[in-house]
């Protein structure tokens, strides 16, 4: 078995974000179409927009780090996206789905801070300055998420579930 | 397509946790084998016997709102296994490999603290006050354990990779 270096855990992880923000541009498509909240919809959307900024900005840790992306598939996050489309084949659409959603999310969310947290401090170890930046960015931005999506929990989605 | 109701999702949800914590034990066991720092192999052993307790605690939930849990396998934590499992085939075992496992480690304990804060979430909007209870135990723990895990990553783990 080949030693590996902090490096190439750091490609390794990496790489495994990089699959699991592409797949999740998919599925937040889905979700968005699956709320009825509009809100929610709406939010879901706009996450998707910011997904889209997070693959650009691997894109960048990429390229000042002078890395090569390995080709792999995130199987979490496969079986992050799997659980939520369960959801959205066995309930109608309504605010239970939506409440099923909100937590589903949740559980995307927690697996990229986890992710980006990671990434920061090995990133730090290995004197990535600039890409530490970068992926900082992203980290916050899905703390935000995550925070947005509590609020949901507890506000919009969850009150309107219960009197459904 | 059936309207499901916010006590279905709590049951869908809690057996989905269930699934995810059961699996997680055989996971543990091997986490605390593929480890060479001591303290983190320890670690992992102490997190074994709390995931243990945490099976109990379900029970009780189950008990006190007397529910009958649905059998089904949480793809999510499948996946998450996976992705620790094979950084152990990939890597060998020395301190990048630690390094490896803490970050895995982190991403099943973001996947529960999001699973148990849904819960008690829906549990305190159905009035289901001693199951908020136990399930705010038991969410405290996951807490706790990300963040031993997080300074395993600043001190113990990631500087002696660096070196390596």
């Amino acid at each position: 078995m080949a030693r590996k270096s902090l490096g190439d855990l750091f490609l390794h992880d990496l790489s495994d974000i990089y699959s699991a923000e592409k797949q999740l541009t998919r599925a937040l498509a889905r979700l968005s179409r699956a709320a009825s909240n509009e809100e929610l919809s709406k939010a879901f959307e706009t996450h998707l927009h910011e997904t889209e900024g997070q693959i650009e900005r691997i894109d960048k840790v990429v390229e000042v780090c002078g890395l090569r992306l390995k080709r792999m598939k995130c199987a979490a996050m496969e079986g992050l996206i799997e659980e939520g489309q369960e959801m959205i084949d066995e309930m109608g659409k309504g605010p239970v789905l939506d409440a099923g959603l909100v937590g589903a999310a949740q559980k995307v969310e927690h697996y990229e801070i986890a992710a980006y947290g990671t990434l920061c401090a090995i990133g730090k170890l290995l004197g990535r300055d600039e890409a530490v930046r970068l992926l900082s960015e992203t980290l916050e931005e899905e703390k935000a998420t995550d925070l947005k999506l509590s609020k949901f929990a507890q506000t919009v989605g969850n009150p309107q579930a219960q009197e459904a």
